[in-house]
């Protein structure tokens, strides 16, 4: 089975123009098939309060009404993805941007109402079309991926990027043999969030429970490993979680750095 | 050789949600080979004007600065593309969006300062690939392409629509038997603009001189008609100037609707 890298880059890295520069060299610079999933950052924010339309919150999460979902259009699925395309293309990555949308390549329901929550024009996964994603690879095209998805009745659905980033990799493990990489701004999971160097190396089913039983792995990171380790259950080989200079080492160099999570 | 068809729609109908609903219908009823270019519509401007950015001009030509370009990337390369893509893909029509940046498909030049007039973000085409298209044709794809092409130092740039489609239609010529269509919202060149059935049906470099002496030919008309002409010498088979309500009659039925131009 050939390598493919799935590689997740969140909002703080798209913020931050020298950190997205220096992001996008060592993205390019993967000597393996890969495909990258961004967030979405601080710029729809920035839109949406120029053209006066407020954020939408409910219990603490954001509601997607029809005109939050337009400017996620614009910002993911353009300004973001288009700008990271181009920037791949002076680095000698053939990038080709794509939503869920083109080839419909994730398919999403409309989330339902919850708990008399409507979270608007957002969407659950339904199904990736690994074999759109395989034809580009196969083609020689690297796709770079907006968290929008599409949905039976042609809507986009603005889509939670690592969630994308999850499905991808375990419908993408079918063909090949998958990492998926969360690129963020620590160096790992961390023993002791007050000091930076005391990264977990590794968990496993195992030690993830006696870490959570520790009280060690915090409330806001249990959801993000729960996922990992659902794709790992889903055929997907490691998920690594690691500071975004590290990326190049960890797949070129297989140097241990960030945390692993294997079966 | 196959055949192809390149077609171009602009603003008014984008602009038109039950014209474009209504358009894309026809566009993905056509049997063969396709792509869309469209342009970009009133919506940058709203957004602009939203934004506070004004429009700016120079002897009656728009302007693109920096926050423009950020503008049209959105509309054109994520709000209007998208948003077609996922319409077409409830129409069974396997639509992938892409802007010149995608594949480094359409490769421009920011357009050199003219007589102290400097455009700004401006593209003017210089390479348009085409292999990277017809990989995409060959794996069942159909692009749609936005008004954007790149530069070499990895800048998106504003290009005109009518332009990208000849230059797409003309690169395609060397593998494909080309059609190229403009749709608009008439019934193609008019004799006489205020008769609405006076279109003439077949234009060839002879009549063309003709009409433009006999002042048949208005002043607007002559940059596309020169730019089709263009394109049939540089190996397009013949454009074709129609009611973007008649796309469907003159492809898989082959009507003769709208102003042919030929050899």
């Amino acid at each position: 089975m050939e390598e493919l890298v799935v590689i997740k880059v969140g909002g703080n890295i798209i913020d931050n123009e020298d950190a997205l520069k220096s992001f996008l060299t060592d993205f390019s610079a993967i000597n393996k098939h890969k495909i990258l999933i961004h967030g979405g950052g601080k710029i729809a924010t920035e839109i949406s309060k120029g053209l006066g339309i407020e954020a939408q919150m409910v219990e603490g999460r954001r509601i997607t009404d029809a005109e939050t979902l337009k400017i996620v259009t614009m910002v993911y699925g353009g300004l973001i993805n288009k700008n990271i395309v181009a920037s791949l293309q002076t680095k000698k990555c053939n990038a080709i941007g794509l939503t869920g949308a083109d080839g419909a390549v994730v398919v999403a329901n409309k989330r339902p109402i919850k708990n008399g929550i409507d979270y608007g024009y957002v969407g659950d996964i339904k199904e990736v079309k690994s074999s759109v994603l395989t034809t580009l690879i196969n083609a020689g095209f690297t796709p770079i991926i907006a968290p929008l998805s599409v949905d039976e009745n042609g809507s986009l659905l603005n889509t939670n990027a690592d969630t994308m980033a999850s499905e991808i990799a375990c419908a993408m493990s079918k063909q090949y043999k998958v990492s998926l990489v969360y690129c963020f701004e620590l160096q790992g999971v961390l023993r002791d969030f007050e000091d930076k160097n005391s990264v977990i190396n590794e968990i496993n089913p195992g030690t993830y429970n006696q870490l959570k039983e520790e009280g060690v792995i915090s409330k806001g990171m249990i959801p993000k490993l729960d996922n990992a380790f659902d794709a790992i259950n889903k055929g997907v080989d490691a998920v690594i979680i690691a500071h975004a200079d590290h990326l190049l080492a960890i797949i070129n160099e297989q140097k241990k750095l960030g945390t692993v999570l294997k079966k």
